[in-house]
C-alpha cells in the first residue's frame, strides 16, 4: 500500500501517517520526491484501515500495490518517468527522444577516450559510455584504470558537453565515481548487490541498472526498488541479454523484456545489443530490433580499434559501423514515432 | 565437400562422379535441383583429391564445407533461396518482400475460418495459417478438427488464393496433407523428429521449420540438413521463442537468432511472435522487433474472437489488433528497406 | 475425473456407465488393465453429479483428478506400479531392485554385442540396450544397422536371457520394433512426438519413456499419460539431464527429478548418467547420486573400444570402468535399502 | 605459469625472481602459504624463459597452468586442501570427513538460535550456520538481525564448540563479520561481486562460496581464485542449484558439478540440498545424492518451527527430519567410504 501525501505536507503531519502506519504493525517507509513525499506500508495491509487513512491530515491519496516492486510498478505511476541527466539536462531518457550511449567498454588511456566521444557524438551519441572500473572474470584480467579514467571521463564531457556514464562495483566507492559520472551504471553481476543497490540509493545520480545475467524480469524491478526505496527515484533499467542454453551468441536478447518492462513500470528502458549479441556484425540488427521493440534508448560499445581493445573487442563497433548503425536505427526509431536528435550524415 | 555439376549434365557423367567418389570410401548424395544437380560428398575428404574430380566430366566447382551442415550453409548458396509458395507462384518468401502468414491456431469450424482467412488476407496476409492436427500436452485436449479442417483449409484457399501453411505431426499423414496444403509445417515439438524430417524431404512441397523449445541454432540448420538431404530445398526456418528461466513470457524470442540465421545459411527465416511471447500484447512488440532484425515474414495467430479459442487463445490477435499490426509492421519493414504488399487502411 | 470400477465389471455395466459420463457431455476413456478397468472422465466434471455416478452399477470409487496428468498421477495408483520385462518376467522395473541397463549406444555388429551383452550381465546388468535406429543430429551421420541390429538383439537375448530395449524413432515401425525389442524406448528428442506416443501406446510392450532436453518434469508426465491413454500401462520415465547453460557437462542431470517423480507418479523412475554426464569419467558419481536420490534403475552406455564407437565413444564405460561402477552401485544402493540381483566379484 | 618456490626461500631470493617476472613484462603475483611460498606469473608467458627461472636460487619448480584459474587449479596442488574451521581445529573440510553444516536460514532470536544449535550438534552436525545479514530480493523484507544476530552466532559457538558460518554481503562489513564469524559466507547473488571476493581474499579466515543461480563452474572457479588470489587459500566450494526453465524445484542442483570441481580444483566442494530443492522433502533425497557423487559436506537449513520461520521456511527441515537425514547421509556417506563422525541415534 502507498501513500500519496499532498504537496507541501507538514512535517507533524507526516510523522502522524507514520504513526499510524507504525501503530497498525508496519513499516512505513518515507520517500521525498521534489514534489510528493511518499509512504509506503509494508506488512500486514489487512491491518490498516483505509478510511482511517484518508481521514489523516495530509493524505491525498491510497494506492493498494498487488505486486512485489511498489515504488517500481505502473501502479505507483502511470505517467513514464523521464529522467534528465548531467547538469545542463537537455538530455532526458524516457521521453520522446531516443537516448543513445556509446563509448568504449574500457577506457583505456586519454586519446582513445576523446577521439571516440567525438565520434560517437558526431554519429548522434548522446551520452558517454566508459569503464574505470572493470569487473573481470579474472582477477588477472585488466581491471580499468581507476579514478585515472574517471578524470579522463570528466575531461571528455567538459570537451563535448555529453554527460558521462560509468559502472560502480563497490559501495565505498559510490561517492568517488559521483564526484565525477554523470549516470551511475549498476552492472549485471552486481543487479542484486544490495549493499551496492542501497548506496546508490542514497546519491542524487540517475543510475543505470543492467539486468543480471539470469535475472527474472521481477527480480531486475525488485533491485530497482532497492534504490528507489532509498529515495533516488531516477532509475534506467537497461536489458543486456541474458544466459541461455544457445551458445551462437554471447548472450540472448531478450528483446520481449522491453515490452513486458514497459506495461510494468514507469521508468525507461535501454537496451544494450553489445553485450546481448557479443559479435560486432549482430549489434546493428539487436539495436533496430529493441528500437522497434519500444526501448528508450541504446548502450553500444565503439572502439578506434576494436581488434586491439583490452576488453570486449569481439563485440565493439568502429566508428564507421557505429556511424551506419545510427542511419538505420533513426530509420526505424521514426518508424515507430521517436524522436532522433541526429541527422542523417552527421558523422562526416 | 560438395561438388556444383554443370548444367544439363548427363546421367552417365553422374554416375561418374558418383563412382569416383565412392571409391574413395565416401558416400555420394545427389541432389538435383531445377538447374543443378548436387553431388554432396560424406565421409574423410581427405580420401579424395580435389585435383581429380574437378578434372571429371561435368564438374563445376567443388566447395569445402566446414560446418557440419552443408545444403543448408551459406558456402553452399551465396544467392539468398526464394520459395514460390502455391501454384499461382505469386507469394515469394526469401526476397525483397516481407510475406505475413496468419489465421487462427486451429481450424476451429468453417464460418470462423473463412472469415478469418478474409479478415488477414484484407490487413495484408499472403499465406493462411490454421492447424488440423494439433499437437498438445495433453491427450485430453483438443486434437485438431484432422482431415476436415483440411478441406475447410483448402476452400479458404479456392475462396481467397492465399496459400495454406498447416502443421504435419505424422510420417503417415505427410501424404494427405501435402495433398490439401501449400506449405507443410513442422512444428517445434518435431525439430529433431528425423523420420518426420525425411518424409517432408520426400515431397515436393515448401516446409515451414520450426525452432525447437530448445533447439540450438546449429541444430535447427541440422534439422533442415535433413529435409534438404532428401532433395527437397524449399525449406523456411522459424524462430519461434526458446524455452529459458524467464516465466514473463511464454517463451523467449531470440530476436538475434535472424541475423546469425542469415548469415549461416541461405534459407529464408521467419518469425512467429505469437508462441514466442504467449501474450496478445506482446505480439505487435515482438513481431516490428522480428522486421527490424532482418526476418523474411511472420506467422501470426489470429481469431475471431480469442477469449473463446480452442486452443492458444492468450496469444492470438482479433481482426483490429492485427490490423493495427501490419500497419506497423509496415512502417518498420519500409524502414529497413524491405517492400510491403498491403496499403495502410487496407482492411477497411 | 476417474471411475474406478468393480473387478469383473460386466461390459453392459461398463457401457452404462460411458453413457452416463457422456450424456454428461464429457468424454469417457476406457482403460482396461489386468486387474480393473478405468473409465477416465476428460471435460467439464461439474456437470457430473459424483453422487449420480456412485450408483451405478460397477463403480467401486470416483477419484478427483487435480493434476493435468490422470493416469500417471499418484492419485490414480497410490502403490508404485511394478513392470515385468520380458516373457521369462524376472525381471522387474518399480519394485525393491535396482535394474541395471547397459549395452552399446548403437548396435555396431554382431561380435561386439554379444562380446559386450557377456560383459554386462557379467558384471550385474539385467537387461541389454542397445540402438538399432539412431537419431542423429546429422543426416549424414551412422544411422544405426536397422532391422539388421535388431536381429542381433534378438540373438543376444536368446543368449544371455536378458530383455533387451532399444529405441523406436517412427510410429511405422513400432510394429517391427515390438517384434523383437521387450521395451520400446522412445528417446529424448521424440518426447513430445505424439504420433509416436499414441502408437507406442497400443502394442502391449513396456515402454522407456525419456525427458526431452527441454522437457519439464509436468510435459514428461504428459507424455506418459499419452501412453497410458492408450491402454498401455507399463511406462518407464527416465530422467537423463536437461539442457541448461552450463558446458562442462553435456547436459546437466536433474537429481531432483527423481524424488519430484516419485512423489507425483507411481510410474518406475530410471536415470541415464551417460547421456546426463557425455563423459565417462562422470557416469559413476552420477549413477551414484541417482540411486541415492531413489532411482529405480540406471541405463548406462557400455563398449568394448570407447575410442572406436560409432557413436556416443565420448560417454561408453569400458567393461571394466562398468564393473567398477557396478561395485559401488550396490553399495550406495545397499545403503538406501534396496537390493542388488549382484554380487561383487561377478565380472570374473 | 606458477613458481613453486623451496622450502624456506629467503626474502632476498624471493624479490630476484619477482624482479626476474616483472623484468619480462608479466606481472607476479606472491601467495605464501604455510610450508611454500608461490610465485603467480600473469601475463605473456612467452616471454618468460623457462630455463632462466629454475636457475634462480629458490625456484623449485616451473608450472605451466592451461587454466584461466591458477591457484584453484587442480595443476596448481595434486592434493585437496583440507581446511581448517574454528580455532580449536578438530573439524576439517576436504578430508576424509563428511562434515555437515545445519542451522536456522536467518537467526531469528537468542533462543531459537541456541535450540537449534542444540539439536543439529545432537543429530551430528559439526558447523552452526545463520544468516544475520540477510540478502532478500526485496527490500522491504526481514534483512536479518545484523551484529544482534552475530552476536548470538557467537554466543552459540561458545555454548556448543562448533564454529560458526554466516555470510557476508558488503566489503565494508567484512572486518565486522570476521570478528564474530569462523567461516565468511559468499552468497550465490555474490559469486562475482569482485569487490567483496577481493576483501574476503585479504582476511584469514575461511570462505563458503557459492555458486552463482547462472554461474559457469568455470566462473565458480575464477570467483574462488579472486580470493586465492588475495592471499586466502582456505576457500570452500558450494553448489546450490542453478537456474533452469524448470519450476517444480527451487533451483535445479548441478550433481555432476562435484565430480567436475573435483577434478578441476584441490579445493573442497560442499552441497547446500536445501536451497537447491526449495521444498523440505527434497532435502534428504539431494542430500543423498550429494554425497553419493562425492561431496566433501553438506549445508542445510533447520528450523525449530519451519512454517513461521522469517525466511526460507518451505525448505527447512524440522529437527527430527534432520535426524532422519543424518542417519541416511552415514549410511550412504559411509557406503562411498568417508568417515562420519557421528552416530545413528545421536540424536536421542
Amino acid at each position: 500500500m502507498i501513500i500519496v501525501t499532498t504537496p507541501g505536507i507538514t512535517p507533524d503531519a507526516l510523522d502522524r501517517i507514520v504513526e499510524h502506519v507504525e501503530q497498525a504493525g508496519l513499516r512505513a517507509h518515507v520517500s521525498r520526491g521534489a514534489q510528493r513525499t511518499i509512504v509506503g506500508c509494508i506488512g500486514e495491509e489487512s491491518r490498516l484501515g483505509e478510511h482511517g487513512l484518508t481521514q489523516l491530515e495530509g493524505v491525498e491519496r491510497v494506492i493498494p500495490v498487488l505486486k512485489p516492486y511498489k515504488l517500481a510498478s505502473r501502479e505507483f505511476s502511470v505517467a513514464n518517468t523521464a529522467i534528465h541527466l548531467g547538469d545542463v539536462a537537455d538530455t532526458v531518457v524516457g521521453g520522446q527522444d531516443l537516448v543513445v550511449m556509446a563509448g568504449p567498454c574500457s577506457v583505456e588511456g586519454r586519446e582513445m577516450l576523446l577521439a571516440t566521444a567525438d565520434a560517437v557524438q558526431a554519429a548522434g551519441a548522446r551520452v558517454l559510455r566508459g569503464g574505470a572500473f572493470k569487473p573481470r572474470s579474472s582477477p588477472y584480467a585488466f581491471q580499468g584504470m581507476g579514478e585515472a579514467g574517471l578524470e579522463l571521463l570528466a575531461e571528455a564531457r567538459t570537451r563535448t558537453g555529453m554527460p558521462v556514464v560509468t559502472e560502480v562495483m563497490d559501495p565505498r566507492q559510490v561517492e568517488l565515481v559521483a564526484r565525477y559520472a554523470d549516470v551511475l551504471q549498476i552492472g549485471a553481476r552486481n543487479m542484486q548487490n544490495f549493499a551496492l543497490l542501497s548506496e546508490v540509493g542514497r546519491v542524487q545520480r540517475p543510475v543505470l541498472l543492467k539486468r543480471g545475467l539470469s535475472g527474472t524480469i521481477t527480480e531486475l524491478l525488485m533491485a530497482a526498488e532497492y534504490v528507489l526505496a532509498q529515495g533516488n527515484g531516477d532509475v534506467m533499467l537497461c536489458e543486456r541479454g541474458i544466459r541461455t542454453y544457445e551458445t551462437a551468441t554471447r548472450n540472448t536478447l531478450d528483446v520481449a523484456a522491453i515490452p513486458v518492462l514497459k506495461r510494468e513500470t514507469h521508468l525507461p528502458v535501454l537496451v544494450d545489443p553489445s553485450h546481448a549479441g557479443g559479435r560486432a556484425h549482430l549489434v546493428t540488427p539487436l539495436a533496430l530490433a529493441a528500437v522497434a521493440a519500444g526501448a528508450d534508448g541504446l548502450i553500444v560499445e565503439v572502439h578506434p580499434d576494436p581488434a586491439h581493445a583490452l576488453s570486449d573487442g569481439e563485440q565493439s563497433l568502429e566508428y564507421g559501423a557505429f556511424g551506419e548503425m545510427m542511419t538505420q536505427v533513426r530509420a526505424v526509431a521514426e518508424a515507430v514515432g521517436r524522436r532522433c536528435g541526429w541527422r542523417e550524415g552527421m558523422l562526416a
